[in-house]
């Protein structure tokens, strides 16, 4: 699966297209930064990003888009821009009719360095060693937006068969209470 | 000039048109609220809030979108919500090229009160009054998109005389500097 990584922000908002499945080696098909200009007006900065991350669902087509999952234990004014900027990035996806999913920064860290402490020297390392790329990625964002993307590769089979499973119950109950019944 | 008011949030988005100048008595050109289902997806949350307030757009062609500046001294869950429903507001009039203004509640409040700390049913009992209706619009959300309208229409003489005077100061000092190279 093709999923696009985005690390939001309003000043350096990180994209990475991760290609590949979980237990297989992965390919990185693209990463970069869509920035926009710190004294600029937020609704201004909120249509540049727009226009950024809809030309990279243009050039990559991903068929999901992996979104970090804003918390507000950090500093209150960067949060509300990083819930603004994820806004519109899974408004873009999901206009499209694309799934979007969010991951946690924890889940993100504990998936590519096995600790949801690692610093971000740790994430970068992993992502640079996993892609088989020459150098971490940098800014820090782009290199969080594929180690968000290897994540959702990674977990996807772990979430599918949770699902299956509980709708593998949901029809055994139902069998069982038919059962009862007739 | 003819305003309409956002009141951001994903369950209850409040939308209202106002139009009038200040010191002229104001007219509603019309009231309602964009909802999303709450057990729905986040990302299809925020498409169903775009299309509301595209609908409210071309209906009304306002000249301004004025949309509550979004704090996060409230409840962390519903300042994220908010954050992105308002990032989508601004997203859709900034693109059509329609200027934004941000006010805080408590302007909000001592505009159409003369309280920055009024409760939400003297909001609404201004507002009625204010704009001549036979009960104060339902639900609160609604009547606080209003306020903000009606806010942003009466301060935006003071903002603009403020925006003038500062650009005299401009010009004099230029004038003043070139007195005193030429």
């Amino acid at each position: 699966m093709r999923v696009l990584g985005v690390d939001p922000g309003l000043t350096r908002c990180g994209v990475g297209v991760v290609e590949g499945v979980a237990g297989r080696p992965l390919t990185m098909r693209g990463v970069g930064v869509v920035r926009t200009p710190a004294d600029a007006d937020i609704s201004h900065r909120l249509v540049a990003i727009e226009a950024g991350i809809e030309e990279w669902l243009d050039a990559h087509s991903p068929e999901l888009v992996a979104v970090e999952r804003v918390f507000s234990q950090h500093n209150v004014r960067t949060v509300m821009g990083t819930a603004q900027a994820s806004a519109v990035a899974m408004l873009c996806a999901a206009r499209r009719g694309i799934p979007v999913a969010l991951h946690t920064p924890s889940e993100v860290k504990a998936a590519v360095t096995g600790s949801g402490r690692a610093d971000k020297a740790q994430v970068g390392a992993m992502v640079t060693r996993l892609l088989r790329l020459d150098a971490p990625p940098k800014p820090a964002d782009a290199a969080d937006a594929l180690a968000l993307a290897i994540c959702h590769i990674w977990r996807a089979p772990a979430q599918n068969r949770l699902h299956q499973a509980v709708a593998q119950h949901a029809r055994n109950a139902q069998r069982a209470a038919k059962g009862r019944t007739s």
